[in-house]
C-alpha cells in the first residue's frame, strides 16, 4: 500500500483483479464499469497516487473548461474575453458551461469532463469536492480557480483581486468625505471576496476611529434585484445611512433605483459606490464611483497559468490576487450635513 | 461528373487517385495533407455532392459550437443563457468562439471544427464563405444562424426576431406620443437587422404621413460609445430632434449620457427608447422604454433546430422571426412643443 508514485495501469489491474482494459476505461470516464467496480479502481488509483502521463497525439483538439456558478449580465462577458484573448493566441477551445448558481459542478459534469480531457479546468467562482478534484489530478488535467471561495483546497491555484484592499479603499473615501453612517451590502457571504471585503470596510473604520454599526452592514445577492431591496430597507430607517458602499454594479444600479423612488438625489443625498467598474458602470447617469476589479486579467492570467500548467510548467507562485483600485465618478460626494 | 448523391470515399480515392486514407484525412481535418492534395479531393467531394453518414459512437462527448462576431456586454450573455437552456437538458457541450469584431471565421476555426465534429455550428449575427458552408454541409455538420447579417445563403436556417415591427411599434409610440422630428441611429449597415428596424421607422412616418427628415437618420455601432458621438452630434444640431429611436440599449446608454451633457432632460426635453430590453435597461433612471428582442427565446429555438437537424429531422420551417414587443417605461413622453 506505500504510495510510489510510479504506478502503472498494471499494478492497479493487478491489484484490482481485474484486466487492464476495465482500468484504462475508469481512466477514459467511460460509463460501462460497475460503480462498485469503478469504486474500487478509483480507489486504489488514490492508494498509488496514479498520476496519467499526459500524451496527446497532434491532431487533437486542445480545449479548456471554462465553468461560471452563473451566467451573470456583464460580469461574466469580462471574464470571458479574459480567457478568450490567451486561449484564442495559443489556439485552445474553450467549452463553457454554467451550473445555474450552484457552487459545485455535478459528477455528469466531471465524467463529460474525463470524457474529453481538456487541458485543463478553469472555474469562475464554484469549486470541486476533494473527490472530483483528485479524480481531474489522476488524469494529470490541472485545475485553476478564478475568484475563489472558501471551500477551494489550498493546494488548488487561485486567481483573484485584492477584496479586503477594494473594502478599504472604497470605504476610505466615503469616511475622508466625511459621511459618518456608511453602509455595506457586500456579497453573499458563502464567497469568501464578500467577507474579505467586509473586513475592508471594518478596516477603514477602525483606522478612522470610527465605529460600525452593525445595523448597516449585511450580506446580499449580488443582482440589481437584492441591491433594491437591501436599499429600500437601509433607506427606509429613521437614521438612515448617508453613504452605500454595494457588493456590486449591478447591486449598486438597484439601489440606485431605490434612491431615486424615495426621492433621495445621488450624490447629495446619498452617495452610493458599487463594485467591478462594469463597462456600463461609466455611462449611467450619475457615473458609478466604483471598485475596479480587472476581470480581464484576471481570467488571461487564470488561462495563462492554466495552460502553463498544461505543458508541465511548474508555477511560480500559485495564489495571485491583482490589483483593486476606486475610479472616483459622480456618485460619491461630501454628506448634506455632516457628522 | 453527374451528381449520384452516392459517392463512397472509394468513389473519390479513385477519381482523385490517391489513398482512401488521405480522403478520410481531409474529411477529418487533419493538416497533414499537401493544399493542392486537399483542393483537388474538396472539388471532387463537392462535385458528387459528398455526404459523410453521420457517425457517433456513445462514448463520444457532443458539442456543439457557439460562434459570436463580438461579445457585447449583456447581449452575448442572453443569447448564451439561452443556448444553454436547450444543450445543458440535452447533455450537449457548447465551444464558445468570438471572432473579434468580423463577420466571418477564419479557416483556421473551421479546420478546428472540422477536425472535433461538432453536432451543429450556431453562428451569431456573422456567417460562412459559401465554400466554409459545403465544407460543413459534406461532413454532414449543420449550420443555424441567430440573427442574420445580409450575407447568409437563403439555404441555412435562421432565427432571428421581427426587426421591421421592432422599428415601427418604437417610431409609431413616438408618433403618437406628438413628437415630429424623430431621430433613428439604428445599428451598422452591414447587418440586416439595423436595415429592417431602419425601414419600420421609415413606414411609421409613411403610415402617419410625416416625412422623415433626413439629417435625422443614422447607421451606427451598437455600443454606448457611438449613441454618446451620434447623440451629441444630433442634439447639437439646431433643429435638434426631440426623441431619438437608437439601435441598442447600450447605444441609448450612450444618447442618455449626451442628453445630460448638454443639460437635456429626459423625458422633458428628450424621448429616448432602446433595443434589446437587456437587463440593464430597467433598471437605470430613468428606466428606458425599449424593444424586446426575446434573445433568449432565439437562441433556445436556434439551438434546438441544430439538435433536431444533428439527429437527421427535417426542420418544418427553416427561417424563424420571433416577435418584439415594445415596453414603455420613464424615457418617453409627449414633447415638451408639440409639432
Amino acid at each position: 500500500m506505500a504510495s510510489t508514485g510510479a504506478a502503472t495501469i498494471a499494478t492497479i489491474a493487478d491489484e484490482v483483479g481485474v484486466s487492464l482494459t476495465t482500468v484504462s476505461k475508469v481512466l477514459n470516464g467511460r460509463s460501462d464499469v460497475a460503480p462498485e467496480t469503478r469504486a474500487r479502481i478509483e480507489a486504489s488509483l488514490e492508494r498509488h497516487r496514479y498520476r496519467r502521463r499526459a500524451k496527446r497525439r497532434s491532431t487533437e483538439v486542445e480545449q479548456i473548461d471554462l465553468v461560471f456558478h452563473e451566467l451573470a449580465s456583464g460580469w461574466a462577458t469580462e471574464i470571458i474575453h479574459g480567457v478568450h484573448a490567451v486561449a484564442d493566441a495559443a489556439r485552445v477551445d474553450v467549452v463553457l458551461s454554467q451550473l445555474g448558481g450552484r457552487h459545485r459542478p455535478s459528477q455528469q459534469w466531471l465524467e463529460k469532463v474525463l470524457l474529453r480531457r481538456p487541458l485543463g479546468v478553469l472555474l469562475v467562482l464554484c469549486h470541486l469536492t476533494e473527490s472530483q478534484r483528485q479524480q481531474l489530478q489522476r488524469r494529470s488535467i490541472p485545475l485553476v480557480v478564478v475568484d475563489t471561495d472558501s471551500a477551494t483546497s489550498a493546494s488548488v491555484p487561485t486567481v483573484g483581486s485584492n477584496n479586503w484592499n477594494g473594502g478599504l479603499l472604497a470605504t476610505r473615501h466615503l469616511l475622508e468625505l466625511g459621511h459618518r453612517r456608511v453602509a455595506c451590502i457586500s456579497g453573499p457571504e458563502d464567497v469568501l471576496c464578500s467577507r474579505a471585503r467586509a473586513a475592508g470596510f471594518r478596516s477603514a473604520h477602525d483606522e478612522a476611529g470610527i465605529p460600525v454599526d452593525p445595523a448597516l452592514f449585511r450580506y446580499g445577492m449580488f443582482s440589481a434585484h437584492a441591491g433594491y431591496q437591501h436599499g429600500l430597507e437601509l433607506l427606509s430607517r429613521p437614521d438612515r445611512p448617508t453613504a452605500i458602499f454595494a457588493g456590486s454594479d449591478m447591486q449598486a444600479l438597484g439601489v440606485l433605483r431605490a434612491a431615486r423612488q424615495l426621492g433621495l438625489d445621488v450624490p447629495a443625498d446619498l452617495s452610493v459606490i458599487g463594485y467591478d467598474d462594469l463597462p456600463v458602470a461609466s455611462w449611467i447617469g450619475p457615473a458609478l464611483t466604483t471598485v475596479n476589479q480587472p476581470l480581464r486579467d484576471m481570467a488571461g492570467t487564470a488561462t495563462q497559468m492554466l495552460l502553463d500548467l498544461a505543458r508541465g510548467a511548474e508555477l511560480s507562485t500559485s495564489r495571485i490576487d491583482l490589483v483593486t483600485e476606486l475610479v472616483v465618478r459622480e456618485s460619491t460626494a461630501p454628506p448634506r450635513q455632516p457628522g
